[in-house]
């Protein structure tokens, strides 16, 4: 066992009120040791590292300063929230981060009364503050609201809407923008290159001083128009202009890691603030770290580590991830076909655009933290003929929802949707979890929508979705590896709405959706030696159902299971659809649907998480013994 | 039969090539023509006239100007495109708008080649066009892309995150902004006051002036900076800031009426712009039509008038309107509760708001076209303690569905949703159909998800919202008016998870969500008369589903058929699901479920398409006697 770090003045702050009685002086000392403190803890856990590092001194001024929990300070996405747990009475579970009954990587409203609104998507803090901040003022009550948010998210749409709105209604909302020039990839966009040009007039104020002498010098000289004219010029050389333009009151860009600018600005705003204000900070990610510093993307979210060198530890892989099988397939069609583009709203590592990204960038485009733009952009590319594949995660797609149905679905244009992270997420909790994504897509008329069984049925959609172009299509697979099956050099072009038997059987079939495929089998090994002899089907399509092979299902066992990492209403929905309409269920055959519980599950490891939603091979034998009438047999349940 | 208007000039036109043969100084005169033709065919069609009035020289200016089709011209929302489709070939069904098997009332790739991208919700168009823009350079192809957006649209993240996207590729796009100060109702955000102060600058070109000689004054006398601060600010007395910021050429406000503004800045733009350009263009709404220019907002979208006197045909209607009935019980309920706030995105009048807006204008917000905001602004109210009433139509409740899962619920806020035009919506067509919120909400875990059966019901579920604190509950009701059901002084406080028998039989049961009940009864009577006694049941909840009337009616009867006016994932599959998991179909029970069927349809009666559906009395026979194996007796299948 490791020692902790040495933390003498931290050791004396368990909530925000503990901090009034420590002098500003000593703060910097503080902040050393919150870094140390909180770079042990995730160098154990794994975790967003250099976020919260940039914060440090940001977050520490904000608790001193303001009257948390009455004040609330809602941080935008959550990466950066490990300082603020520790000194909000977390401290002594900040180990336990993003594990299993521990604390949520993310802030979270039922874990303390210091995260008053949870958050773990982006961009959405400016409009929770301002639904407070206009609740405080409702209340009349003398409330501070205060949202930090990161340059990155400054991109997406839903925090202009807010800012345009806050501005609107003069309300009384503090914005803290946090520019580390850096969110998850490098920051895209026109307003990412606007706030470096602010950030880098660190001279600002000579500026200004020069912008007074010449307003002074025109003075009566010429008209009021010339005068505001060059007042106007002064603000945007102090970096104000569009935020002002927008209604708010701009302050900085000021050092986000130096109380002296801190503390000031803060006091005067919290005493002085009538209206909305935005203070710009600048930051740096991963700053007090070295490793950190040097390497900002690779210390955005880390795994374990060791804090000397800096050495994240990695788990050798059994199998290629899926995200990395999608990448190269994509790398190979594109090879073939010029006409393939892709498309990643900031995410190009996660979703594995990357890589087609070093191969051929002017066929790459990330559009920022912009799910809304990034679909219709892509409908816009297909409408011309081209063949876009936009690829978002599961939860992030939910953001282009409205473009997916009425720019894509409508109008039957074949953009190609990679769902990555579709189902369960492991560490990252029910905000990344990937559950919906079948139901709300398959529910368009006109959509194809696949789901992966494995690594190398990946290859084969991405082939198949390369090759469909006819309409929409989709295909989700999940985080984390495959299955370790043989690959293929290239995918095959599947049928469209053909899904496999994959093994047959007679009494019992477990038709699978997606990677649930592998538990199906173990179960179907258990279910033959049980005397149930089983057939084993993926689907492979949602949509369209493939109906022979449901018909041959329905006729010819006695108990039909659907199986699928997603929420109700998704594939087992269409199937019963289909099933009940057909009249197949008027003879008594028996059939269950298994989907995600209707919970929002807490983070755990991904293989508990699936024992605790009954779509393990376990959940799954249980589902048909009872179906059966029968009691599990000893020698299963046992083992 | 009246007599068509007199078009000499516009008789010429059928297609754009045909405007290269009128000379400029003739084209007011056909601007006349097309506003007489148009303000004949929307008299005699009823359409959204003011939009497109305001829009004529711009229209005629672009055609005449650029290449189209080969250029793209997309036109944002479609509302303004009735001119554009008089001069791009469907002159000879101009008449025949937003009628069954006529034109839309929105642009629509099927419906012409000069319809690139078909439009109908806000703030699509520049991500679209960029999608475009981006085609035709790597095509290399030295295409224009043109797209025009009107002020209100602006306030959506959306077109923000598209213009941040186009500046930061220089793609080469040509962005009008169309500035009318009017979208459907007074705009609002700080980008809205923002364009008002640009476009109240008429005499900026004095500015400009004076600005130039400015600079060339301070010439080398003092530093770079101050010259380009100084010319920053000519540009904003011009009106470039903002856009410039975001990597756009500006260039405005000019006149969108006069010939003499529109058409030298296009051709100098076709032929010199390089990268991304806006084009700020003043317009008025409703232009050339004096009823529409006094009154903007009544004149948005009409029903069939009286072209002399401006007099709009009201049908009598024989039961109150569902929007009106929501808009009395909320105003009711917010008199009894004064945390009781109501949100709209832009929609004041289309979501009965306005009622709440006169009498407790504090207490309500219209956030502008912004729905994803409207809805984290609402959670954040929830998050208080107060009792938002986000009310978005079914369709545009798809632009927040993330906010909805991500900020409502995942953290269980008691967020209201009343749902405005469910289900179809006649002359508006696919765009505006309200198909998919059954099945994308009532997937969320802790959501109550209701739909209301009558206009009686709908005010019981306004009460039961407002008092329900626990969680997020939604509650479904369609476009136009209700049954005429005896209406209660104020509603009732329904048990949560609780449906109701209507009207108990024996063998058939019709279990109903939402306004279908009506024909359900309809059926049900036919029925009887047949010897099938039949059970009609009002589920009232998608979510939670009432076990103990779903149990009752699957033990009881030989046929039982889920009755809903939306898309398969809905309620008929949350039913579906809890049948077979718990086992209720293994005895043979005949489950039916009707839902919208599975595709986009296009504009018409509602009853039309009710019957196409399927979900009018007669599909629900139809399919009850279809179960049984049965013929439809002649009497019924005759009447």
């Amino acid at each position: 066992m490791t020692s902790l770090p040495d933390t003498p003045l931290l050791d004396k702050v368990e909530f925000p009120k503990d901090l009034k009685a420590i002098e500003d002086r000593d703060l910097p000392q503080l902040a050393r040791e919150v870094r140390d403190e909180m770079i042990d803890a995730v160098s154990k856990t794994g975790g967003h590292l250099g976020a919260g590092l940039g914060v440090v001194e940001l977050t520490i001024a904000i608790h001193k300063v303001f009257d948390t929990p009455d004040d609330r300070l809602i941080f935008d996405v959550g990466h950066q929230c490990y300082p603020h747990k520790i000194l909000t009475g977390r401290r002594d579970r900040i180990r336990t981060l993003r594990q299993e009954d521990g604390l949520s990587g993310f802030t979270k409203r039922a874990e303390s009364e210091y995260d008053p609104f949870g958050a773990a998507h982006s961009s959405t803090s400016i409009s929770a503050g301002l639904g407070m901040a206009v609740a405080a003022e409702l209340s009349k009550t003398d409330r501070k609201v205060i949202a930090v948010i990161g340059d990155g998210a400054m991109s997406a749409g839903m925090a202009y809407e807010a800012l345009n709105n806050a501005g609107a209604l003069d309300a009384r909302l503090i914005v803290i923008l946090n520019d580390n020039d850096m969110s998850i990839a490098p920051p895209t966009g026109a307003m990412s290159a606007y706030l470096a040009r602010l950030a880098s007039g660190r001279s600002y104020m000579g500026f200004r001083e020069l912008g007074k002498k010449l307003t002074a010098y025109l003075g009566k000289t010429v008209d009021r128009a010339i005068t505001r004219a060059v007042e106007h010029a002064r603000g945007y050389v102090t970096g104000g202009t569009m935020f002002e333009e927008l209604g708010f009151y701009h302050i900085g860009p000021i050092d986000g890691h130096s109380f002296e600018h801190l503390l000031p600005v803060l006091r005067n705003v919290r005493d002085n603030a009538k209206g909305p204000v935005l203070i710009h900070v600048v930051t740096q990610k991963g700053k007090g770290y070295a490793p950190a510093e040097a390497a900002a993307d690779k210390y955005h979210g880390v795994n374990k580590f060791d804090v000397i060198t800096g050495t994240q530890a990695k788990a050798k892989p059994n199998a290629p991830a899926y995200t990395a099988v999608f990448a190269d397939a994509l790398v190979e069609e594109a090879r073939h076909d010029e006409k393939i583009v892709g498309i990643t709203a900031a995410m190009p590592n996660g979703t594995g655009l990357d890589k087609l990204q070093t191969l051929f960038p002017e066929r790459t485009f990330d559009v920022g933290i912009a799910e809304q733009h990034a679909v219709t952009f892509a409908a816009g590319l297909a409408a011309e003929g081209f063949k876009p594949f936009c690829a978002l995660y599961s939860t992030f797609l939910q953001r282009g929802y409205d473009q997916v149905v009425h720019d894509v679905g409508i109008q039957g244009l074949p953009v190609r949707f990679p769902i990555d992270r579709a189902g369960f997420v492991g560490a990252d909790g029910p905000t990344h979890a990937g559950s919906f994504d079948t139901g709300f897509l398959a529910a368009l008329p006109g959509f194809v929508v696949m789901a992966a069984a494995d690594e190398a049925e990946l290859k084969h959609m991405v082939r198949t979705a390369a090759a469909y172009d006819e309409g929409p299509i989709s295909f989700r697979y999940p985080r984390g590896e495959g299955v370790g099956v043989p690959m293929p050099e290239r995918g095959e072009i599947l049928e469209i709405g053909r899904g496999r038997i994959v093994k047959q059987g007679s009494k019992v079939a477990l038709l699978s959706f997606g990677t649930r495929l592998a538990d199906c089998l173990l179960a179907a090994e258990d279910l033959d030696a049980a005397g149930l002899s089983t057939t084993v089907a993926d689907a492979r399509f949602a949509k369209p159902l493939d109906h022979d092979l449901i018909r041959q299902l329905a006729r010819h066992h006695q108990v039909v299971v659907t199986v699928e990492e997603g929420a109700v209403g998704g594939f087992g929905s269409h199937v019963m659809h289909f099933l009940v309409n057909e009249g197949l269920l008027d003879n008594g055959l028996k059939v269950r649907s298994l989907v995600l519980p209707d919970v929002w599950m807490d983070q755990a490891k991904p293989e508990v998480m699936y024992a605790r939603a009954g779509l393990d091979a376990s959940g799954i034998l249980k589902t048909v013994f009872a179906a059966l009438g029968q009691d599990v047999p000893g020698v299963i349940a046992a083992g």
